[in-house]
């Protein structure tokens, strides 16, 4: 972690109107009680003997979220919007109902609205109409996949249309739930609305089903889509072991870390070759993919192989192309994959079966499991706590297990990444029993940067 | 926390064999890298601006877990037990079967005993088989509920006998899969075989559903467990909600900490009255359940009670029994609300629809869900490294989402409680709107000590 | 089969209204036909060699469901009602959602009313509103177990009060949900309609998740019954073999007829005692319970028993109740065999764990599975289709894999049983295992008059 | 129905040794009978009034499967194979599972042999061990999808080196699992072995995911697998609700009849156009489905296709590759329709977003679920029963709803297709309010040939 971390939380100003919810001030009384702004946490927890940490900065703290005794906003006087932007995730719409349950019940807050399609939603020419949100309306919702409020990609980067919306449509409280492109326009809107002194709250809360934003231990929807991802290996394991020589070949999501498929792997031991971004693999040679594979059916007669999307892209050509989130557009690894290895097993006159699985859609429509509608439920309760203590271009984060408020700032830039050196992927090695480096050339390090495992 | 806590981990001696794990000592290298015992996290993360932490001496910090450069035991000479205890969890396959793979794959160690039906297995009378283990046994164990083992309670105290059985057996590895009765067991079991000069390694691997462990983050089988009581709490919504004045009362496991209850009440905001151990609560009175319960009937005609089965125990007589395991046999909360709920509205002559469902036995016996799969399938393995590097008297723990050594005599003594002034009573309060204070008399806090929350 | 069986639907008059449906007249031209009423099936199909059936009177062959060419109202003039009795059942959405979308969509009617709470919805003193009724107000609702128009027992004798509520609100279409006591009212209802001279088509759909209704082969739900019921036994199988001894005892519907239990119990042969209504069992003697549960556990230490909630009910002192539905209250089988099997035990000095679950809530609110989905969906628009055409006093339902019209009068009086010298319950014993005669004393067969056995 | 079926069960002789099932040959005892050859039903159903039917001849009718008092194979001599064949299809295990069981429990046979990968199992070049099956193997293997024998395509062909590995191994009783091809297979195999004089006999359990074998209402797996669509379509509607005009293509089995897109269709209304092979379409024209798409997306903004992989087939250029099997390799229409629907919205300018998912070997490869547990664990039990009887070159068949004995050589030439003028495909249309004829061109039938409509 570089030193010069800077996790101040911004805020659109002093907060002093006494806060509706019924809490205690009170230690000891055995009554839930307000959180404080000096309330805070460590982020760095590993230590050695003799050390000494300290005097801490407020500002190398993180602030602990959860409702304030003093509000900024008079509920009275809140138009709250919520928007979901980029690919479906599971979980959008338990976060987008708990927004609405936390705004309507705690603080009284009715003038809620839905804005539909994501940040294209705000533009006038999409011309899509809004949605009136209120507990009735987003009552059942959770026990569907995807979002209410429909999500695209783009848009995010026309920043002056979008804030003439808010404006125009007297918004003052901004939700904002999509990933780190989402949450860089998001940035870009709340200081545009700044330069224009109008007070609206901007708080998002960070979406990317890869689990690969920095700062943030657990991104909602992971969980459910390593179980569903787990349930496809399951089903490619019993494609490839009960037949003669079958391979398995899934892929799940995962651009630039590869956390989707590393725990996936390690649930029931199915997978014998998981592949990720941060560890790259060579495709012939002694420790390649396809002698390892080789020598993997001789012994076992199947196998199966987990990748993830943004694996071995050195690998296969450049596509060249970007999404209109302005993603890159990735090659194909699991086609390629696929293709190059029937080719091989041709090549050498070896019978195989390949059954090739690409669940993406089906693991991103999903519902949220239970663990993650729990943290849904939590996470959008605090993200409105957050708003209603007038906090701005901060972000809903989970650290060291628990809700903090994260300044935009420091965590849209950052990527985390699996720690091909950590626990996580020590134990994905041992028990795939993989080779431990796939690849020859690169006996040097490969050149990523992967610096911060996830943790879990 | 008091400050005389002592993380140090109890050792069999000095690790001096080369361990046959292939891994890197080399950071930088990008591969796999193995754990030293100076690697260590800080238990406390809180933090105000100007604390000073430090300089920490070695055993105030927690020791990763991991495996280790240098190994205590040579494989060759290893013969390893494991034994299940206690009640059925979700997860107990899984573990078993970590542990296995890891000896056999990853230590090459090929005698493997499984007890059966707890530490009664031990005992002559019990005159039960042994299990030979082998990962073709374990094969597809996880996909059931329960454990291969068998279970059963008691025997533990029974401490002479076992050491017996044990060097009968020429054991020197011992898993103990168990609640805190167990590792009490465990731990004077190791005491014992130290007193005969006997090198037995004594690892734990904590098993409690109802995730109350101090210093224990997560307990494998509880995130199931909050996933199948939602699955039941859902179906109480529906049986409440579909008809006249319906209640849907459900119980679930918790029987000195509600963190079950706590969690599912969190997933749906099905629940309108979440009664855990931790929050006493009265009938009667203004803010009792029956007037609450009235008060949600004619508005909303329809309530769903979530009960931890030690909930309100002050309210029922004492059994006066105890189970084989010791533990204080319970009054059933959940009956006696049934009847009491209905003699409450019979009295007030008002219609109620009452429908008590008590899933404990589903609950306990699913098969772990993926994420308890993934997090049991890494516990077994670090299991089985800590024992190879031959700690003892030791239990596998996770803290701040890091895998640690615990020594059992920290642990054994201490329950975790659900903070009622902390973030996760706070959000079950607020999701369920439940008055903050059912328990009139009580003004004053209850007396039962709960201290330290349960973190995630 | 009794030779005086009348299948002759009765019918409002003649329809003489052209379809808004477009189909097909002809056939051959590989585009969907309309069905007319001479489309018939055979009911019985048992045959030997040499028989000869006919000529087949009209009344004693089942008229095909279907859209008709000719219909008997005006869609313009409809007012539809719908409404849902008695217990939850799964698919009781699904069936209101295809009768609101076929109404909707294929005849273009729009007043469609839904009735809350059963019967008592039609009770001026109940005081419930009704709910307007249209494709979006259905839209999801299938993804929830229940009913979205509530359900209550009782009121179904008050004849002329629902039939003065019926005429009040101008109905003239009417959809009964429920079991046999609701078909019954639903049958008063329409002759008491017919006296006032009221052209009113009631259509009932049968509900009855134990499937014992005569004539109906398949009731909706069933199949999602028996799939919870089986992942419960699962548990049960669990809990009963990962312990010493372990007795799994599981109670599941079924009133009369034993098909929850017998199906289950085919599923993983976990079962190894399914004890039904339809057969008599002894708890002593050689061949009784007591003795044969004693035998197993010798033999393998644990065992599941499956018992319907109606079986050995000459075993258990009579209640005398009734509920509201007026139904007989049973005594509680399975507290009874659990309280008695302990203490049975307890006299040999034998150690048995038992495990007694009662999963009937969450049976019954749960949603119905995609198969009973798609039944629902089929039921629910066949139903409008009847009324549409002017039938009344008509059930819906399927007889030899065909969706029929079945008039009222002769399947309410009649129940199905599992013919226990059939084939289904021949394959129960044979999977279980259990002595094919558990009752010494009865060696003469019992006199519950069981005929005819489900279809499946 | 052509008069000259002929349903006579071809048999190996007299079976005159008496069963060691305990059963009764007394009606009206209570106690589960025997069945007799004389036992039979009917097939056709339909019938109008005036009709006579018979005197039927022995061969017009269907024998009744299920155990026989006297039986021809001495439980001591029989030595038993099962071969499954084909690719996967949910419930292949339980079948396995309850041949062995019910050989081993009911009939006492010990010998019980799988062979390993289908027909090439029985090849010395394969060189592949068989396995030793009994109750203890087969326990749980129902829990996993799949087939624990391995399955293959091919090598039926080679019926002289498959007799003579039976003749080596002394087999006398074989079952087949698989779909048509192999049941021709079995068929030949039967004949040859015929000629050689021995006493074998060969009992086919069909297995077809796409339901579409004659005389059979309904195939294992089948309604799993509809089961397993059902939810991958849900996922595919919420992606393309959940977005601007989005657009879920899914693709599932059906190679020539479109039973299980037909029956997805109808679970949750989600679907908009569902293509099957029986019901030609174009996709140009003013009923294509270009033009019936974009009037969906303007009038809804979202769409989903579901198509059987044998749909439009005419569209798309023929493979002229086969697979090991002999079946006709098709074109890849999901792919095609993928790339030709984006086509034409660029062509008209129209944005769009596609999701296309195959979730074939998702789908084949799950577990069954309990209703498919249930009808496998009769199947085979039924083919056991056959065997033991002396009945050969017969296989397993559920008609009207009655397991039944259905020779193989009236069986394997004939499909089912989905009629679309019948009932099931009247309500798809209904369903999905897509054109009733999609083939402008086509105004007169195709010319699939497609006669019987599966019966469910």
């Amino acid at each position: 972690m570089p030193d010069d971390f800077d996790f101040s939380v911004p805020s659109l100003g002093e907060p002093n109107i006494q806060s509706p919810i019924k809490m205690s001030t009170v230690k000891g009384d055995s009554i839930a009680n307000y959180v404080s702004d000096s309330e805070r946490i460590l982020f760095e927890i590993d230590a050695a003997a003799g050390d000494t940490r300290g005097p801490f900065k407020t500002e190398e703290l993180l602030e602990r979220a959860g409702p304030r005794e003093k509000v900024y906003f008079n509920p009275a006087h809140v138009h709250a919007a919520v928007v979901t932007c980029g690919g479906l995730c599971p979980g959008l719409n338990n976060v987008v109902r708990a927004i609405v349950r936390c705004l309507w019940y705690s603080y009284g807050i009715k003038r809620i609205t839905g804005i539909k399609n994501g940040y294209r939603g705000f533009l006038s020419e999409s011309n899509f109409s809004t949605l009136e949100l209120d507990p009735e309306y987003v009552d059942d919702i959770q026990a569907r996949g995807g979002t209410v409020l429909g999500s695209a990609r783009g848009g995010g980067d026309r920043v002056g249309e979008i804030a003439d919306a808010i404006e125009r449509l007297n918004i003052n409280m901004l939700f904002t739930i999509g990933g780190d492109g989402t949450q860089r326009g998001a940035l870009e809107i709340a200081e545009e609305l700044e330069r224009r002194a109008l007070r609206v709250s901007v708080i998002g809360i960070p979406k990317t089903i890869d689990n690969d934003l920095s700062f943030i231990q657990r991104s909602f929807g992971f969980e459910t889509a390593v179980e569903k991802a787990v349930d496809v290996v399951r089903g490619a394991h019993v494609e490839a072991h009960d037949t003669i020589n079958g391979i398995g070949l899934v892929k799940v999501m995962g651009r630039e870390s590869g956390f989707i498929a590393a725990y996936a792997a390690l649930a029931m031991s199915d997978v014998n070759f998981c592949l990720i971004p941060e560890s790259p693999f060579d495709l012939d040679g002694p420790n390649g993919l396809f002698e390892s594979l080789r020598k993997r059916l001789l012994d076992r007669n199947h196998a199966v192989i987990l990748v993830a999307e943004g694996a071995g892209q050195e690998l296969v050509s450049e596509t060249g192309e970007t999404d209109l989130s302005g993603n890159k557009r990735l090659a194909d690894i699991g086609v390629f994959l696929k293709e190059k290895i029937k080719a091989y097993f041709i090549s050498i006159d070896m019978e195989v079966n390949i059954k090739y699985i690409d669940p993406s859609y089906i693991i991103r429509s999903s519902p949220a499991n239970p663990n993650d509608s729990i943290y849904c439920s939590r996470l959008g309760a605090h993200a409105v706590h957050a708003a209603m203590a007038g906090k701005t271009k901060t972000l809903m984060s989970m650290v060291n297990n628990t809700f903090v408020h994260l300044p935009m700032r420091v965590a849209v830039s950052k990527r985390k990444h699996v720690n091909t050196e950590g626990s996580l992927w020590r134990d994905v090695v041992e028990n795939t029993r993989q080779p431990v480096n796939m690849c020859d050339k690169g006996e040097k390090a490969h050149e990523k940067g992967m610096k911060q495992e996830g943790k879990k």
